[in-house]
């Protein structure tokens, strides 16, 4: 077990796992419903902690784990890999540089066919369209104008949710997550001169575009200019796209830790407590509020 | 006017011109907020009518219409163009195939950057959005389960709507529409085994692709299958894009005609109602009811 993957130290319990000093920080990627759960057993032991997304169902159960991390003055992150692809860094620059306007609107997809009943498609996929969407919109947080949804007839899980967001801007996002069937999972982000659109896998991106459009009903369009990033050089078979773009995220975690900075900036618990909060109100469209054990 | 295109008889008043009785049919294509009333003007001095988009600002205005029209027993048409391209006939014939599984979701924007505070978005675009989801779903009736919208500071017009439509199968469609902003005008179309997508300009298509998507996290793509179609050749200049595509509607309506139909069959009354009862629900939003005068 993982011996292969050139892992040194095996234990054969998370209680002798979190009990080991040697450790700079634990990687909680257990079953997304153990993430709570998961993250305060190691904070509470005394280890930093990047824990895979959702972090936790709500925005209460993320603010129970963060607040322990700051009561244990330890770095925590919640693991959403897009904020630390450099495509992002571009876009945020192309869209600083006024080239396709102020922007208005935002639309991203994330649908796969293969999961429904087994998860929850807001946990699972719907925080990469809604973190997307308020990194979009610089991170102020939106009103949720409107819900579908649909619920797996057995598990009673989500399995498909749409949801209108209004930014504070008058800005609009349109988000779509589905365990249940396909999508384009691209993002769009429409300005007032233009469009940068995100193509496949746009949670973890290595390419985009934009495009002018102006004259009589916006009809003379630019070229589309496209920017590329290589993903980084790592050999092996992966379960996913851009699966090697996690290296990203592992260097910058590993730079926080070796600053002392108990947040990373590209995901703090702000930005991340926002993205919680949004898919607390959509989820709450179906779900009674759970009361929180503090 | 109009001699250098072939007009072979003007009138110098709109009165003289419903008055001539040697006409077939008028085709209203006035600004759209006097539709209603030259669409009755027609009606009632016995003329046949097809009338541009939107025929009407509420479903109510477009009833009035519709009733003079068969209480007259006279041919009209709301002339939403797109229905009539052979394309839509093809892109049904693909879902009927069951290419991309059964529909679940479709998303349409269309935006442009050079109306706003002249026109209202819902009447210019909105209706080339509404009518493509609920056609795509088959025309059954949707619930406006959210909508954002924002209003010319001058005009009050609105400039920018986005909406979340659920339909009675569970299936979701978002559109968004603006005269104050670009977007892709794109329509996608997603199934439970891939999804169809048809580029700009969706609203009178000549061009569209499907591709299936399976396996973990839906991650193999088919390469795209791509359907095209020329245009009529009809040459001189146009004002929009694909206008030859007009010459469809034309061919249609004038078939119509000569068979002794009150309705064209790509969309009839109930079709067009139903479109006008969704951007009526949406356009309530932010107008109050308007009475009407019967």
């Amino acid at each position: 077990l993982g011996i292969d993957a050139g892992v040194t130290t095996l234990h054969s319990s998370y209680d002798d796992l979190v009990a080991d000093d040697s450790l700079d920080i634990v990687y909680v990627a257990t079953p997304s419903l153990r993430h709570v759960e998961d993250s305060l057993r190691c904070l509470e032991a005394g280890r930093a902690v990047l824990c895979e997304k959702s972090m936790a169902p709500s925005a209460a159960e993320a603010e129970r784990v963060l607040q322990c991390a700051r009561r244990q003055q330890l770095f925590f992150c919640h693991g959403v890999w897009s904020r630390f692809f450099p495509a992002m860094a571009d876009i945020r620059r192309v869209i600083d540089s006024g080239a396709i306007g102020e922007v208005r609107s935002v639309h991203c997809s994330f649908c796969q066919a293969d999961g429904a009943g087994a998860c929850s498609a807001t946990l699972e996929t719907g925080v990469y369209c809604a973190q997307f969407c308020l990194w979009a919109f610089g991170g102020a947080a939106p009103r949720v104008a409107g819900v579908t949804y649909a619920l797996h007839p057995e598990s009673q899980l989500d399995t498909h949710v749409s949801a209108l967001l209004q930014f504070p801007c008058g800005g609009v996002g349109t988000i779509e997550c589905s365990l249940g069937h396909a999508s384009p999972r691209e993002a769009t982000i429409c300005g007032t001169k233009g469009v940068l659109r995100v193509p496949y896998p746009f949670w973890c991106p290595t390419e985009f575009s934009v495009q002018t459009m102006s004259g009589p009903a916006s009809q003379q369009w630019s070229e589309p200019q496209t920017y590329r990033t290589a993903l980084p050089e790592i050999g092996g078979d992966f379960n996913f796209v851009n699966s090697q773009g996690l290296a990203y995220e592992a260097s910058e975690i590993t730079r926080c830790l070796r600053s002392g900075l108990l947040e990373a900036p590209a995901f703090d618990s702000e930005a991340c407590l926002r993205v919680m909060q949004v898919i607390t109100d959509i989820r709450a469209h179906w779900l009674p509020p759970t009361p929180v054990v503090s």
